[in-house]
């Protein structure tokens, strides 16, 4: 795949050696992002991070990626401030602001709108999650998280075990993460949720079709028992039709120490796109196993920033020059990864 | 006019010669804003960037220019997040944010607040809008757009037939044209408006003593005959009493393809301040005509990111600096002017 | 104390030689601050800008100090656009965002929110602002802005005599001010306010054990008369219960120049930790007082920037470096402070 000036807004986009070159690049970026090192090869570069969504972690991690390449970051924060707000289209709002970046993320709560915009773009456009449509960087996140903890237990990613649990049905990046994993060989899913937040039926059909297991469960304890991965996701409240609709499922299914004690592998990685929901009828993933060592969703969002780095030095065609521009971090840095 | 350390926050500063020097200046900035070449020369330089009304592409257009040309930048975007909520004075808020920036850029929803706040300020302050008043840097975008396209056919602003279509009595960025235009010789302005959106008395006076000549229409298609450039703009809801008083005027004055051929000339240059209003019963400009050449709304926006350069490069006296500071750029561009 | 890598929560933390140790710091920014030198010290670091709570002043400070130090900045302005809202834990917002930046500045309206932030964050983090509890900076710029307005009297911190005014029950800059005074030796303190809005006893009982002076007063006319400082405060309407009992206590204190002249000293120094409330009501710090050299307020919110670029410095372990990288600035600077 050449990626030099494309959009990246679906993670149908790429096959295994795609993914496998973002990887690559991932790996590479390492030292920038732990403040080991310091290159300005994007130095004048622009991005406009548009979000016209509430977020705050994939919109800052972004940004952090694009400044520890050494560009600057121009963002908008909220639809209400922008002039969609007065009538206008995507292809105008794109137009316009494609004339003031040299690439752009974007994230909108409309499914498909990131496409639409890309398509008037003048300057490669990332999804940074369109609705419960895609969210293409988290996907690449969690499967390069995937491939680096079963890489210290001398696993890799054909042949894994992984339980998909919760709200299956409105998670993005359950969704895109499914489509990424059909690529590789043998997977074996087990997919957790009330009935009514079931996966959706076109990707359990992709699924299957692609050669791959399937069991789908309502136990919790039980299918957690022989799983690499355990994959949990919080109740999306925003995209069910009114809260207490959503309040239903809040809380159905927990994990906590205890029972990944009794009923995990002692390897087993817990893994959450994030936010968790902590409040006390939700705690779909309880903080008492903090200090668990294979909890890796902190590992997740610290691997967010060397996939966007990635992402961004591959569509600007710069690879080959980070390292050429780096230097010593001469500021004091915390023992962060 | 000397430019070092001055507010702009009327066109009225501006004389022809002024207006020379600074599109003088932003036909430089070319090579930055389209990407062939790195400036640094206003690195450590910080652009205080006061917000105080929603805007997404004037605000991320002023931050855009400076980024380009090395600086950084600080932003507010609304009100409720400052410290006028709390019973500030602009006279404090100017010199309290005025310690922290080399040059600041203020928009405000209520007429003379930028002035107010640029007698207090410390540092040059630049008008991005206050109320139906005064946005400097769109007239000047618009009339180097005027004298961009014009050029290409061999014309310059004197003699000028210019057609102002729509909401004329709330449209600022009308009015601010409007005088710049009267500078210069000979201008034939049609002006196609409901009468009660008429552009107001002073400003025909004005026009009518600098010695153009005027004619007002009601009649779109009858009137748009004999123009170099059509200005549409769209109705500024956000201005009127109420919205249902906003509604009897949306869609009255309409332009697409079909009028467009049969009654303009071949060469008439279409413009509009942005955003065009593109809901079903707005439209005063369709989208059918998004790939007639002569439609210059993006080259308009485009062109924004040069003055707001050359703006910034005159007020901080930089403009004999920029060249010395450049460099290449060694990142995938798209072909995007 | 040694500064790098820790937390800046409280303004318990520090010793006199802690102060001391800032101060001298503060004092070495003064050049950079005053745009006639540029450092790129911090270039390629990134400032995490978390404000959870409406804040212009403070934000704009704390990243401008940044950005004059070289590094960038990547902020949230509100907690409606943040996980936090999804029921995310202080604990996971910090894990996340500290994988994002070398540094943290972070504003919310819970107290002893931004400890349980710290105690999970993987950077250092700094205390912008805890609800009514410490506001750690403000009382280090307050007392910076004491000594140096002093020493152009030939007098120091030691045997200050020191008026505070208004609301001083929810004001949190005069809680952790009377807590940084305590450290000095001799200091008279006058406390102006209405009975329901006195000094928490706490801070009372702590000043009286640190064995200085206070005096508590109902009438700010008679009680300012021998002050070599006094501290204004505007009634902190957002942490009342509701807006009527605010009301009650609006414009109750106010001091304008004809008191100043009939009852101050001639060179009694004016300070108020902003914003004031201008609106007719309240006034407790006239306008008419703007022109009196005197009057520090924007000499105040000048040294915030001193001060606030001393700390990252100083916790990034830079202020050998700073002078290093420095350069003349080559833009217009207009004389500000």
């Amino acid at each position: 795949m050449n990626f030099i000036g494309t959009h990246i807004l679906s993670v149908s986009q790429f096959d295994r050696a795609a993914i496998e070159e973002i990887f690559v690049v991932a790996d590479q970026m390492e030292p920038y992002a732990q403040r080991q090192k310091v290159t300005r090869v994007l130095e004048g570069a622009i991005l406009g991070s548009m979000f016209f969504e509430p977020s705050t972690r994939t919109r800052v991690s972004f940004g952090c990626a694009f400044n520890l390449l050494g560009g600057e970051v121009r963002e908008t924060t909220e639809v209400k401030a922008s002039s969609i707000s007065k009538g206008e289209s995507f292809y105008d709002t794109a137009r316009v602001l494609s004339g003031y970046s040299d690439v752009i993320v974007m994230r909108h709560e409309i499914e498909g709108s990131v496409d639409e915009f890309a398509q008037a773009s003048r300057v490669p456009v990332l999804n940074g999650g369109d609705g419960t449509n895609e969210h293409p960087s988290q996907a690449l996140l969690d499967l390069y998280t995937i491939r680096k903890e079963l890489a210290t237990q001398g696993k890799n990613i054909d042949n894994l075990r992984i339980a998909l649990i919760g709200d299956l049905k409105y998670g993005r990046a359950v969704h895109s993460l499914c489509k990424l994993l059909t690529l590789y060989n043998n997977i074996h899913f087990t997919l957790i949720s009330p009935p009514e937040l079931a996966l959706p039926a076109s990707y359990i059909k992709a699924i299957k079709a692609a050669g791959h297991d399937i069991v789908e469960s309502n136990d919790l304890q039980q299918s957690i028992r022989h799983a690499d991965i355990l994959y949990l996701t919080r109740t999306q409240e925003e995209r069910f039709p009114s809260q207490s609709e959503a309040d239903k499922y809040k809380g159905l299914f927990r994990l906590n120490q205890a029972i990944y004690t009794e009923f995990c592998e002692p390897n087993t990685v817990i893994m959450h796109p994030l936010p968790r929901d902590s409040r006390i009828d939700a705690k779909e993933l309880d903080d008492d196993m903090n200090n668990n060592p294979n909890l890796a969703i902190f590992r997740q969002t610290d691997n967010g920033v060397l996939i966007r780095m990635a992402l961004f030095a591959l569509i600007l065609d710069v690879t080959d020059q980070v390292d050429k521009h780096a230097r010593n971090v001469n500021w004091y840095t915390a023992k962060r990864f």
